[in-house]
């Protein structure tokens, strides 16, 4: 059988990008891979593992490609896509991997035009890790990944790059990239917001109190171990989303606040059992 | 080699006192074990797994023993206490488990008096799990426990419940009953009130949210699946602390979310990057 891409140009051979080209190309979905990136370190890496079959520093030695992976930076991807279409054959798909979609979804529809279709993608995959060395040909086994399709999207396309997801192991879900924005925002944006939060409160209380960390103390920071700068340009790409949600959920924490410094046990059991309640919910929910 | 205690009597067999039941028997510092509870379907559970050599209901047929552990819930460790101590003879060392140190310290100080020495301790271990059946021999191995003594606590019978501790697998830290509320008001009663915010939050905001669930938003509420009731006696025994470390979290998030609305990349990468600093020396802290 045919691979469903002949050959593919993944842009950021990091976690994402190099777990993406592991996986496709054990699965026999892509034929070829071409490993793009700046750093020659992190490039030097991929190569070394194997994760790719070739690479370059040089967008215009990519070579004809059916289909680009665009793995960088959410800040840089715009610049990246301008820098590399004139290079692309009429034709080729291009998707990316961003944590926010809505910008950067209208932006590259504008930069690839109907010639190169483009398709919004955001794997719900990821470790503290980072780089080349952190890529895991198994990442997207049982995870999601949304496709955030809009009135512009070629249908060929989606359908292609939904089937190079669930052939890594994802379930497709599909989303608008304002819907996909306002439920990441909650579901991971504000998570990395609180554990960031929460590291720092703690240090900045006494650094000694770190000696008396149990394992929920570990568990709710384990993700503060990723990338600030990735994360700051996650939270302001998505600013508006991440405000309103960081809003409601410190609401929350007055609420249950103000029933233990009022005493109000009524409030505080009603307010703990809807957590409890809501995280047996979350467990039961099929990976 | 004579055991630490010949005879203990462990009050709640839950998943605290079955573990420290089976590792002290294991580890051969305690000779004989009897496990003491209201509930008879976990008592049941205690003596089928072989946590305890033998179980009761009545505080009355304990018999003679050397040592008590309290692994009650903390509402009820003061009025167990005053039940049981009738019927222990001079000398028997009391402790307990409780998470919150400073009221139940000052009570069981009173109810023990001098001769049923008293030492406070709190184990920080433990996992989302409750009851017998979630017991597991190796819970503290690796773990901290935190004794509090005061100016009342009798020195033998404090270096005697350290050496049970350590026996366990544990390494034993001394805290006034205050700065132990303090500091785990921080490592882990906010900890808690966050998980349970976040998943109800999450959950009112749109119940679906959860397909979209990574592991973040699955690691950050795990505590959250931690019984409601007893956390609501926790953090409401410790609400003084508890008030005050939450509303200094409510500031960090304040001020990240204020960076993050109004596009203030320099403090936020700057908040972002504290937190990562803080959560790589909480990583180095030997466990």
């Amino acid at each position: 059988m045919a691979p469903l891409f002949e050959r593919a140009a993944i842009v950021g051979v990091g976690l994402i990008g190099g777990s993406l080209s592991l996986a496709a190309r054990s699965a026999g979905v892509i034929g070829e891979v071409v490993g793009v990136g700046r750093g020659e370190a992190n490039l030097a890496i991929a190569a070394q593992r194997g994760l790719v079959d070739r690479t370059t520093r040089d967008l215009a030695a990519i070579g004809p490609v059916d289909l680009v992976v665009l793995a960088v930076p959410l800040r840089t991807t715009e610049a990246v896509a301008r820098a590399l279409v004139p290079h692309l054959q009429p034709g080729t798909i291009v998707t990316d991997v961003g944590s926010v979609k809505a910008p950067i979804v209208t932006a590259l529809e504008a930069v690839c035009r109907a010639d190169r279709p483009f398709v919004g993608g955001h794997p719900i995959a990821g470790t503290e890790r980072s780089g080349a060395a952190a890529a895991d040909g198994d990442l997207f086994r049982g995870s999601r990944c949304v496709l955030t399709p809009t009135a512009h999207t070629n249908p060929t396309a989606l359908e292609r790059v939904a089937a190079l997801w669930r052939a890594v192991g994802a379930t497709v879900e599909y989303l608008s990239p304002e819907k996909h924005d306002r439920a990441l925002a909650w579901t991971s944006h504000v998570v990395h917001v609180v554990a960031y939060a929460l590291a720092h409160a703690v240090e900045a209380a006494n650094p000694d109190l770190f000696r008396y960390a149990g394992p929920s103390l570990r568990d709710v920071t384990r993700v503060a171990a990723s990338p600030p700068d990735m994360w700051s340009e996650i939270l302001l790409t998505n600013a508006a989303a991440v405000d309103e949600v960081t809003t409601g959920l410190i609401d929350e924490l007055q609420r249950l606040r103000q029933a233990i410094a009022t005493g109000d046990e009524a409030t505080l059991s009603e307010l703990l059992r809807a957590g409890n309640a809501a995280r047996q919910r979350l467990e039961a929910v099929k990976r």
